[in-house]
């Protein structure tokens, strides 16, 4: 045990060279190693759920593990849009967590949904940063509320499970702070994880596991970060290299191999024994932190929990499409199709999958709900296949019934950790029952159960009602049967765009890479960035999703302080059920000077209403979400422009565009003799002297010409200068330049 | 003059520093430095025409002219499809520069049409580095056939003008190497011109000015180019690392001053003066091969070059559409519409404007062909600005006509070199001019005169013909006067496919970059190759183009050798009048190891073929067409595999698909701790080994699951054997992987 009063620097400074290596990375598979006044402490797999196994279990970190309750996956919960729900789940994690005597869960995950290929795209939040940021920090803050560490992973740009353990992610400056970084930043400055999980690919040719600009320049020195990098479970290429990036601790053991290197490098002067030190302290902080936090005594409310789960599984439900046949009488004529239904997929395949204390599925809660032995058939197996006897069973079901409720979804081995999907579509035996069920019951409900997005397109037009059920967790069986039978109003939104195609998506081509390179060739147009840029059609938007009641919105209007925009409107729940809208506020500005998708969602608030209620709303939109990041001078910068702010209760759903003034940072980049002509003609101060230089050439003729000027524009001044009869001397021109740069 | 029997070398050295360092830089700014035993020579722009000026001009290279034929531009003979034409252009070029006493014409220009928003496109021939390279190799070969030299152009990756003399291309290897240089190198292996101008651009962060890598590396050692590097005009940052890095002349004229920095260099000892020499032996050299081509005495026969330039344009011509109504009758009752057509739209902008030797304008030619007084009104201005009276003319002249033939084109003040296009739209003012035309006489035929292609989307549908007559040079009005009336019957397709928005297009949204630097994050993926992977639908696709008549193929085989692929089909002119086709070759490779288009243009041949009659055509796809660039090893490589050849009349328009097994070369990349698991296992030595050896550790029933396989394949074999249990040691496996590489 630490002593009362010793400082993680004290405990370390009395350690051994040795002892402190030792420190530095893991006992075993998930626990750190016990040195004097600094105990183990265990490190387990989340996020959605803790994954501690059992002791018997084997040492790869793959097998059973202790019943645990099993949240929504990140999918789900990403498409809840509900900060608040998210502290509720963290906190809830948390008990569970120190009941189990963990002291660090593994999550949140919060990579950018890049392609929808992501094989761990179900672990991962959102397409949009500052959803994914908003959403994490909650996570995290509810978490760590409970005295049990977050891990924030993987960081960073771990956006494929193609090659990820050498995968280099090749991405230009922007995209890379805009898009892959932002999220992490909000996390990391919002709710100070106690530990962040570095990713196992590279960025830009370098291992994230050992990349100082990453852990130490942005991390720690730029964001401010106070807690621990932990490595991904096998991360570390170069340990001595990792440690002095600014990587702390070293997952799972290496049974002692490279915390013998640690030693050989600070006895060898490689090494500054300082950087060990720092390190070494971290840990023992950590560890001080979690044993602060541990009570062996703790159990949790294992219904209760499941109940939280049931909660945040229906929150997370988006509603995608529905003519009026939703929701359901609960004496409505019902017939339910697929073997989902009674088999349900709630989770993801890999680190992530949690031994659940109770599992529900949704044909036995919707015979539960109604009080009625429904129809069912099977439809499909296992694998998704169907046999004729399977799909002649179910078109039999569907014609006996009023409404058909058909369970369709990606089969959990095509969805893992570890791998990447080769497309995005259902399998075929599932869109051939489909059509077949249709073709005898055109009313009938399609319900998804799947943690990548599918493709919709192949039949969205033709079907009354689409739920998206993502992957739901223990208690998703239901969550569905509540939102279909009216128990539960809807207000999940995507977090990522359905795309109509895979050919639509941005990073086809590039994903997932070859020969240890993937090219973010898509740049800042990531998600709906890239449809709305590209005024590409959609099968469902970013921020869509459907309730049973209508939202109106009325009197918005924003102002611009200091710290940002404050927009407010007034929403009222214009139809007959009580139920919560999410509002959502983009951002954009016609005419930047720099590359900006139309519009980035730069807040959002989900607001419960009774059914014909009013309420004031108002979202923050802080001024530093307005930045981009500027590469002439390597930092955010706030243009200053008249920004669009738009309302809309979805990325295409705008319902109110408003106009705001924004006074930016000026950027001040001094002229030089690579200045082009236009820039320096622009100046206020260079500009006249040098026309007038240019004047006095043998060429002052032609260089007052505009269509000349208008080609000769982009020409750097100081190598026209060199030019004959341009009418400047270089030293002449140098001296201009600095007189500019000081007036 | 050079004294025969003498060697550039020998020249060289009798030379003091100073003279070696002048003649590496030019005189003025058009001729080089006449030294002893080294004359001066001249360099002009072209490409399609010879720009020498006046005398009497500006010192800029942008006023006036001495009369020259000004062929069609590279836009338009692009589009010929035609290799035996640009020979004979070639020729024509010669014979003209020899006249002038010119030694080098700077032409021809390959640039990839990367976005239809280049300024300069409409000096480039096609978005496909094929048919650059192709006809950029038989435009050189005719020049350089009378003893002028050519001047490869803009080395490289010089694919817009926004910021053209700072920007920094950021391109992958493989676009690089199959897209971006892939032309150039097809033209320095095929007819190793005289001279390869450098371009402004940077190339991922290095000036091509001065990267050794691109002009000694690339150029040299790898295609074996003979010639000398001259800098584009203005295009030198630091003359000593450009001479270092492989560039030979500095254009124009730096007055001294960069003379004086190679002097000093050499002096200092940090410039080897065998690189001066080197470069000042080249000059010689290239001086020497000017002079022995040199007649002062011969002339050229304009009428006779202003009829290969009417010859040329109208092969160049693309008929994009026509649902019968052309060839016009020459009785036929028409009215034609256009500023344009009598004030011809013939080439573009800045440094490849020619002073032509006459100018022929299409209302002219259609009244001389028909020999009536066709009515004609203006319809809008210079600018593509319409008054109410120009419009109202233009309804009355379209009312009256059986058949309106509209000239619409881009206004000249919009394509120019030095500045990119903001758009692809024709003039708002033409758009309502068509749609007024069109209301008042819905037989009406579009023709369209433009350097960069413009959306035709708008009106596609609603017109009966569409003709594409590009920039045509001096002769164009003729020529189109000629496809018209059906003198000449058309036989252009296009070398760069009509999107149907910009948004389509490849680039979009990374072009043209911002603060130095351009993505190119399409990759691969550029013009065809893009809508095709994408399955985009364009307005009209690459290669596409229609005849008065028809052509059917018809046994179609592919046979594969050593050097390649013979492709054979019989083509018959199915339909009333002598026509010529273009025949296209494509090739794909289905479940290729690496990304590729679906399919590449790897042959061409135009047919001429007259009515009914039937040819065997035979074209050959190189074996080195067919290679990609590895990066993994650094080299062009044939893969193994059943491509696809589609023989077809345009990308989009296959006649035959054929499948031809090719024997690739084999890539050996050695095993290591880096290699994955999966690599690791499928190696006919190492796998079994691996396998057993993992099956010994005490996680060998999970190994041998499938599903942890499948997450565990991609994880690097030596990361793994570190964790607990795995059954390998690391000493043990490095001996294992060495094994594995020695057998």
């Amino acid at each position: 045990m630490t002593t009362p009063g010793t400082t993680p620097e004290e405990i370390v400074a009395a350690l051994t060279l040795e002892q402190k290596a030792g420190l530095t990375s893991g006992a075993d598979f998930w626990t750190t190693k016990d040195v004097p006044g600094v105990p183990s402490i265990m490190l387990t797999d989340g996020p959605h759920g803790v994954r501690k196994q059992d002791a018997a279990s084997d040492h790869l970190g793959l097998a059973g593990s202790v019943p645990a309750t099993c949240f929504p996956p990140a999918v789900a919960l990403g498409s809840s849009f509900d900060a608040e729900l998210l502290v509720r789940v963290g906190v809830a994690l948390g008990e569970e967590a120190r009941a189990e005597s963990v002291g660090v869960l593994l999550g949140p995950g919060i990579n950018i949904k890049r392609s929808p290929l992501c094989g761990r795209n179900f672990e991962y939040l959102s397409e949009d940063p500052l959803l994914s940021g908003v959403l994490g920090a909650a996570l995290v803050n509810g978490l760590q509320s409970q005295g049990v560490g977050g891990s924030l992973k993987h960081f960073a740009a771990n956006n494929q499970e193609t090659d990820r353990m050498r995968v280099s992610a090749d991405i230009d400056e922007r995209p890379l702070r805009e898009i892959y970084l932002r999220g992490f930043q909000r996390v990391v400055q919002d709710a100070q994880p106690w530990t962040v999980m570095c990713s196992y690919n590279r960025i830009n040719g370098v291992y994230a596991s050992q990349d100082p600009w990453l852990l130490t320049s942005v991390l720690r020195n730029e964001w401010g970060f106070k807690g621990l990098v932990v490595s991904d479970w096998g991360a570390v290429v170069d340990r001595v290299a990792s440690l002095s990036a600014g990587l702390d601790l070293e997952m799972p053991s290496s049974s002692g191999r490279t915390d013998a290197e640690l030693v050989a490098a600070v006895k060898a002067g490689t090494l500054d024994e300082a950087v060990l030190n720092t390190a070494a302290a971290r840990v023992a902080e950590l560890v001080a932190k979690a044993v602060a936090g541990a009570d062996p005594c703790t159990s949790y409310d294992v219904e209760g929990h499941n109940t939280l789960a049931r909660e945040a599984a229906a929150a997370s439900i988006v509603l995608l499409k529905n003519d009026g046949v939703l929701p359901l009488a609960v004496d409505a004529k019902v017939a339910v199709i697929g073997h989902i239904a009674q088999n349900p997929r709630y989770q993801g395949a890999g680190s992530s999958q949690i031994n659940p204390t109770k599992l529900e599925n949704a044909l036995a809660e919707i015979r539960a709900l109604t009080g009625t032995e429904i129809p069912f058939a099977a439809g499909y197996g296992e694998d998704g296949a169907s046999t004729a006897g399977q799909k002649a069973e179910a078109v039999s079901a569907a014609s006996a019934a009023e409404t058909v409720l058909l369970f369709l979804g990606v089969p959990a081995s095509q969805e893992s950790e570890g791998f990447d999907r080769a497309d995005i579509e259902l399998p075929a035996a599932q869109l051939e029952l489909l059509d077949a069920v249709l073709a005898a019951n055109p009313r009938t409900v399609v319900i998804l159960s799947n943690g990548g997005v599918v493709r919709l397109s192949a039949f969205a037009g033709r079907v009354p009602a689409i739920v998206e059920g993502w992957l739901l967790g223990q208690a998703g069986g239901g969550a569905i049967a509540q939102v279909l039978y009216g128990a539960v109003n809807p207000s999940g939104r995507l977090a990522e765009t359905i795309p109509v195609r895979l050919q639509d998506t941005a990073a086809y081509g590039n994903f997932p890479g070859e020969h240890g390179h993937v090219r973010y060739g898509e740049g800042l147009l990531v998600g709906y960035r890239w449809y709305d840029a590209r005024d590409i059609d959609v099968s469902f938007p970013f921020g869509h999703g459907l309730s049973y009641t209508t939202f109106e919105y009325s009197d918005a209007s924003a102002v611009t302080d200091d710290a940002g925009i404050t927009v407010t409107l007034t929403l009222t729940n214009s139809g007959g059920r009580d139920g919560a809208e999410v509002v959502q506020v983009y951002t954009g500005l016609a005419g930047s000077a720099v590359s900006r998708a139309p519009r980035e969602l730069k807040g959002f608030a989900k607001v419960h209403l009774a059914a014909g209620a009013s309420q004031k709303v108002q979202l923050r939109v802080r001024r530093e979400d307005l930045a981009y990041w500027d590469t002439r001078v390597s930092a955010w910068t706030v243009e200053s422009g008249s920004y669009t702010v738009e309302v809309g209760a979805s990325s295409r759903d705008i319902r109110a565009s408003l106009a705001v003034g924004v006074a930016g940072e000026p950027i001040r980049v001094p002229l030089s003799v690579n200045s082009s002509i236009g820039e320096v003609m622009a100046h206020p101060v260079a500009g006249p002297i040098i026309a007038a230089a240019m004047g006095s050439g043998s060429n002052a003729g032609l260089m007052s010409d505009p269509s000349v000027m208008n080609m000769l524009a982009s020409a750097p001044i100081g190598r026209m200068m060199g030019f004959p009869g341009s009418g400047v001397e270089p030293e002449q021109l140098e001296q201009l330049l600095a007189a500019a740069n000081a007036g």
